[in-house]
């Protein structure tokens, strides 16, 4: 390969050593692109390297950013700048995309891309673990089989089979899930912002409720699927616990804020909810003292999408991305709209 | 109703007081049978109160034994022969009928009937639980997610998509769990003494492995859902978990003796088998210190099959097999042969 011919290949940068995505896949990947890690573990390093890198190097074409983003939070002006002018695309291995300055990027003619479906699948099968959990009430019944009560006070235990879930958010996530329980013959319902089409309804054997309190009414098990934002922030408070059945259980997996805490609780307390499988908290890591406590939840420390296939996933859809968007000037799912300018062409 | 007619419905007789069967479902059979429950706690009330009732209310053509035998075992002539004469059929609401003497029955022209199906889904659904709680390394995450140190040493975690699951004993409950794990993106092979046919297999998406070992070499999950017997107790030892791929899970929700503990808490410390997902031991409730003590075991307290609609199911299932002998001559799923005789008719 001559000189000139490695110079065409784009310079695509690493934010740290990615460690699912594969060495076949790399290899095939570095054929096409220039290929490098930045070896930063926080933000002060990035900021010091990264310019150093670029110094050294020349200018990156495309910045991955892999999942693990707190160390380097925000993704901003302050931490990126030296990127430009330059690059093309940031692509994120995250699905949430809170702590990335879209609009900074746009401005400067950037590419910004989450990963949509990565850990859709694995989030589900966590709110599977979830339900089952709560269903059966394995908490109490390990420790009866630990401390030596064995099965008193949990035998006879509920099942999932002809019970109700109501998924609330019926996107990606809520989808995989809705295929899944159907495998332990619990009854599908949704609410969502928009009603799927009908054939979608049809393949995920899903029944939509306008409202909902609606779904909530219909349930036995509501499973939080939702995105957090201005909507959705406390939308499980103490009206919501309140139109739920008696004796109904609440599985989440989605953001801790879209529940308000202090109302499960006292739904907990009071019965009306039976019991709460929680991967995920109000005030991560440092969980309410309730929670930690309760024989009535099982908590899950956020390990919803944090699996080796869902990182594996993640990684590869960032440098899908980045691929796509050299071979025809548009990356696979962007999260904002570049004008579109000319850019370097892969030999690919 | 006149007396006369009363007369001629049998009379079905139930050990302690169904809780799981519905009132509907009694309401009806009541218009057919002449129903009654004996109040006995367990054997020595059942040796004065039976012969008592039948001294009082004539013989009993049906006899109920509900889930729950230990405080009654066994079921022999001692405790039942004044069951004799007059009574057509003893139905247990249990799978196993180890501490039913059928001989004796059989002798006495009685049929006996276990149930069959009752408790294969809910148990296939607790073989689903342990497996997504080892692959994901829950119980671990869960003393994280309480004791402060989150998620630090389990993320990320394994997970089931794309996993070969082995499923030793391919009866009514590997046929649920096989279903139930496809839903999970799972492979499924089995070993049986006899190979499904071709369109079972097909039903299943089920390859079939020939020798124990073979399967053991291709599984990431092996699930353990044979009967205890002569041929299966001890089946996993040493050399079976030496033929295990390495770092593999083990779920058990068969019964304790399959597994050679000693073997099994070896192959935990070497790593060999990565976690244990157990619902039976040895020595119930008694069970090895080690599993107690161990992170690398979800323990549950032999719940596989005690759900309340496992319970619903087998007591209908008992009543079942009642109506069908005095509708037709012959139970449902009796266990064993009688001579035909007149039997009383029901008006139903």
């Amino acid at each position: 390969m001559s000189p000139s011919r490695v110079d065409i290949k784009p310079r695509v940068v690493v934010l740290g050593t990615p460690k699912f995505i594969g060495d076949d896949y790399l290899a095939e990947f570095s054929k096409e692109f220039d290929y490098a890690v930045l070896d930063a573990a926080n933000r002060k390093e990035t900021q010091e390297k990264l310019p150093a890198m670029i110094a050294e190097h020349g200018p990156i074409d495309a910045f991955i950013v892999r999942m693990g983003t707190p160390p380097y939070e925000p993704f901003d002006a302050d931490l990126l700048s030296s990127l430009v002018p330059g690059c093309r695309i940031i692509a994120s291995a995250s699905a949430g995309f809170n702590e990335f300055d879209v609009e900074w990027m746009t401005s400067r003619g950037i590419w910004f891309c989450n990963t949509v479906d990565a850990v859709a699948e694995a989030t589900a099968d966590m709110a599977c673990f979830l339900t089952l959990a709560v269903v059966r009430d394995t908490y109490r019944a390990e420790r009866g089989a630990r401390g030596g009560s064995w099965k008193a006070g949990v035998a006879p235990s509920r099942d999932p089979s002809g019970m109700t879930l109501g998924i609330v958010g019926m996107g990606s996530i809520g989808k995989y899930l809705a295929r899944k329980a159907a495998a332990f013959n619990m009854r599908i319902k949704y609410h969502n912002r928009r009603r799927l089409p009908p054939a979608e309804e049809a393949r995920l054997g899903a029944e939509y409720c306008a409202s909902l309190h609606e779904l909530l009414g219909a349930s036995d098990v509501v499973s939080l699927n939702c995105p957090l934002n201005d909507q959705t922030t406390g939308l499980m408070s103490t009206a919501e616990f309140a139109a739920m059945r008696e004796g109904a259980f609440l599985v989440n997996t989605a953001r801790g804020a879209v529940v308000d805490e202090a109302a499960l609780i006292e739904a907990l307390e009071s019965g009306k909810v039976a019991r709460a499988g929680l991967d995920v908290f109000c005030n991560e890591p440092d969980i309410n003292e309730y929670f930690k406590m309760s024989d009535k939840v099982i908590c899950q420390p956020h390990m919803g999408g944090l699996t080796e296939s869902a990182f594996r996933k993640a990684e590869r859809e960032c440098f899908e991305n980045v691929r796509a968007l050299f071979k025809t000037g548009r990356p696979v799912a962007p999260v904002n709209e570049v004008a579109k300018v000319a850019v370097k062409e892969t030999s690919g």
